[in-house]
């Protein structure tokens, strides 16, 4: 076959499979949203038939042959160019799974639908005994999956690989230590500083359906297209991109409190901006899907925080929250309130954490989960080891289950490998902002007045509009001049902490 | 093959193409409740491969062979066993697949995808111009279904046996020609008679959210079981069966008024409770689903309307709907309520007509569709061929195309051949609720102490958990001895009616 012709045939059969995959998201969504309790066993088996099938796809000896017909043409000569781009990850994501046996995919699809289900369960009763036997199981499929990947002595590195690509557990490790070397002693000097804030002027009555206006209007501002997404509440935020004009935002709101449901609000539209501003004319293949977790996170991230915790954001958006929340917010002055939404404290819930301290929360999760996979760690010591890092991170022990080892759902979904992704979310955030800040130049005053498109703009275009064309490292380098490197993250720190709490 | 091995491994695919059809059930449920309004386009590439991908599996040469392998053998020497039933419906479906295109069957998925939400925005609008070209489409792909499915000179016939097998349209013209005789006279006299209840009383100030929460106490109390299922709100009514455990009603309320809602809520809920009964044992095969159409909204009618607005129903619910909306419901009295849910007056709107003229309603309707059908009406014509209907059956001109042709979703949903089905359920409800009285006893008193679980336990019994195992017609007539007849809903119309308005 005549490269050009293996060429076409090999994009139609991707895009083929990523519109059955985007079937399995749906469903997926829905799981977290909508789905009737007793559904569960039934959508288990939908996603069971779904994976298998996908997976017979992707795994097809015929792709191999249009994949040969092409790698050696002059068709993927520029290796940035669409098609290398789609050979190589096609090819790297043929030969993993080629690895794994359709029954174990199957299985697993099968399972963490089950387990996620059990998991929420498990957090409302606050019962690790509920969810330990869906752990078990979990943990020996992502066990068999790195034995099928064949990672050797590093199985943890075959699952981080799925999230991450490239990326070792090693050099997670490093990154940890050196964060956890500048970060704690940061953390301590801010919770001992002379001024600090009052964090319960976000408590109070806040009543959920303006909330959830306030989100989705604050989301509208930064340039989340409502037309092409939504938002709804579930147990813990995610976000699901179905297809191209189908980008779902899920939070939850607590209606004690307001940082926790906005914050996490943000979070997710950070993702939604990324998805949204992909490059549609690839959409269904690798050129038009983002290229790791890592960056996925840093927008999340960077939205979350850089921007939607920064002094000008809120001069935008404090009047509006006042509006929106009299009895609460009306008789709170300005810069308390963008004092309290930047307060760092030891806290017990990762998702609640300030700048600061969410990395020990990522770390603690990174320490457990790779302990579990590699078993060093049984699940049945899991609470045990959890609150212990806790203690030995935080100084916190958690009275509960709840606010211990269940409050993610990762693990139950089968996401094991995932966690290191939201701090090298960070680390590259920082790199991407300071970044933008040296090309568009301050932007607090645009911030301020409600206009966050020169960011969007810049983001879009270094970024999101390249979809999977660079992998991650290599693309924050195109873009920042420099490789990923966790100083800007520590130096942006303690540049905004410091100047706030006086240090 | 030995029959055996032949079966199981039938059985097998069958399940399977199932559960791969419940996807895109979900998918469909999404459509119309939450997808955002830039996610159709995906959303009908998703479903055309869905389609594809099932009718590859339904028309399978080697699914053929199986049936060929099983057909003569004892396996099915009982005809009435499971294995007999899923024989012979997995034969007739394969037959009707192997003669449909591919092609059309995805593009039919695809259009009919579109069509549907450009139906519910032409709707809002009120522009049949807008919806013309997309019916225009949907008419030209049923007739070439029709035409592969080779029904000769009837080609409505062959979508119409797509909703309830084996029916003709010359049938159906048959019981309408009954029906228009019986119940024209019948309304006329209820229009003119000498005591006329006061409708007004249903309108007035109905909150949406204490409608939802009444309507989904009062689908409790009749038996559905909302771990299995949940209530949604779209632009027209309809339930989706997504799987056992999983079965949706989607419904509408509207602000300034009770009765809409509510019973268009009480007939989604009858669909529901049919799903929720069928033996799941057999789920996913012939012999677990609902064999006709007719059965299916002859549960939603008998629910909505004998059930729903019987005196002693409401003895049971007035007293709540008054605590729950008291400032319209609170000085309304009990008889007078009863009344006015039984107001029968020509009206524009088939979902808010009474149960005398709607049967008028689905006739104008049947023969609209089968003249699109079969070339006699452009569909350039039909809002004036519409009208013109309305004038000379009901008396009535739509003052614009939302409260005319466009009312409706059916047709822009591909679902041409569907409308008969509504008044085949009549006719098949007031068959079985006349069955259930002689069985059972007057059930007044039990309805009237909130109790429903006898006659939910004996269509239980009788219909759901029958599940496919008899063609329609042949279980109307095991369950109340008689072949479908349209007489019993006349006379039951002639009895409640009469004794209500004193004629």
């Amino acid at each position: 076959m005549r490269a050009e012709a293996a060429y076409a045939e090999l994009i139609r059969r991707t895009r083929e499979e990523a519109l059955l995959a985007s079937c399995a998201e749906l469903l997926a969504w829905d799981e977290d949203t909508y789905m009737p309790p007793a559904g569960v066993g039934h959508r288990a088996r939908q996603q069971a038939l779904l994976a298998g099938l996908l997976h017979e796809r992707a795994a097809d000896p015929r792709l191999g042959g249009l994949l040969a017909a092409v790698e050696s043409s002059a068709l993927v000569g520029d290796p940035d160019s669409p098609e290398a781009v789609n050979v190589r990850e096609v090819r790297r994501l043929h030969d993993r799974q080629v690895r794994l046996p359709r029954v174990l995919v199957e299985e697993t699809a099968r399972v963490t639908t089950l387990a996620e289900q059990e998991w929420a369960a498990a957090r409302r009763a606050s019962d690790f005994a509920r969810f330990r036997p869906w752990l078990e199981r979990v943990v020996v499929l992502c066990r068999r999956y790195a034995e099928a990947l064949g990672c050797g002595a590093n199985p943890y590195d075959a699952l981080l690989d799925q999230y991450e690509p490239g990326l070792k557990g090693e050099q997670v490790t490093d990154l940890f230590d050196a964060l956890r070397r500048d970060l704690i002693p940061l953390a301590n000097a801010l919770t001992h500083a002379p001024r600090r804030p009052n964090p319960s002027l976000l408590k109070g009555t806040f009543p959920v359906e303006q909330q959830r206006a306030f989100a989705e209007a604050t989301a509208a501002a930064l340039g989340f297209d409502f037309r092409r997404g939504r938002l709804d509440t579930t147990t813990h935020p995610f976000f699901s991109a179905v297809g191209p004009g189908d980008v779902r935002l899920a939070t939850r709101f607590n209606p004690d409190g307001f940082g926790d449901g906005f914050f996490a609000t943000l979070h997710e539209a950070g993702h939604g901006l990324y998805e949204q501003g992909l490059p549609a004319e690839h959409h269904g293949t690798p050129p038009g899907e983002v290229p790791s977790l890592g960056l996925h996170e840093s927008q999340a991230r960077l939205w979350e925080n850089t921007v939607g915790r920064s002094h000008s954001f809120w001069r935008y958006f404090f009047p509006r929250a006042q509006q929106a929340f009299p009895a609460a917010l009306g008789g709170v002055a300005f810069d308390d309130f963008h004092f309290a939404v930047n307060n760092v404290e030891a806290t017990l819930i990762r998702v609640q954490a300030d700048e600061v301290t969410y990395n020990l929360h990522v770390l603690i999760r990174f320490e457990l989960e790779r302990a579990l996979v590699e078993g060093e760690l049984p699940v049945a010591d899991l609470p045990g080891a959890w609150d212990e890092a806790y203690r030995h991170h935080l100084g916190l022990t958690p009275p509960d289950d709840a606010r211990g080892c269940l409050q993610d759902g990762h693990w139950g979904a089968g996401m094991i490998g995932y966690f290191p992704t939201y701090t090298l979310g960070n680390v590259f955030a920082a790199q991407l902002f300071d970044r933008a800040r040296i090309e568009l130049g301050d932007m607090g005053e645009a911030f301020a007045r409600g206009d966050f498109g020169g960011l969007l703009g810049w983001l879009s275009d270094k970024v999101y509009r390249q979809g999977g064309r660079y992998a991650a490292a290599r693309l924050i380098e195109r873009v920042t001049g420099a490789p990923p490197d966790h100083r800007p993250l520590v130096a942006s720190l303690r540049r905004k902490y410091g100047a706030l709490y006086g240090i």
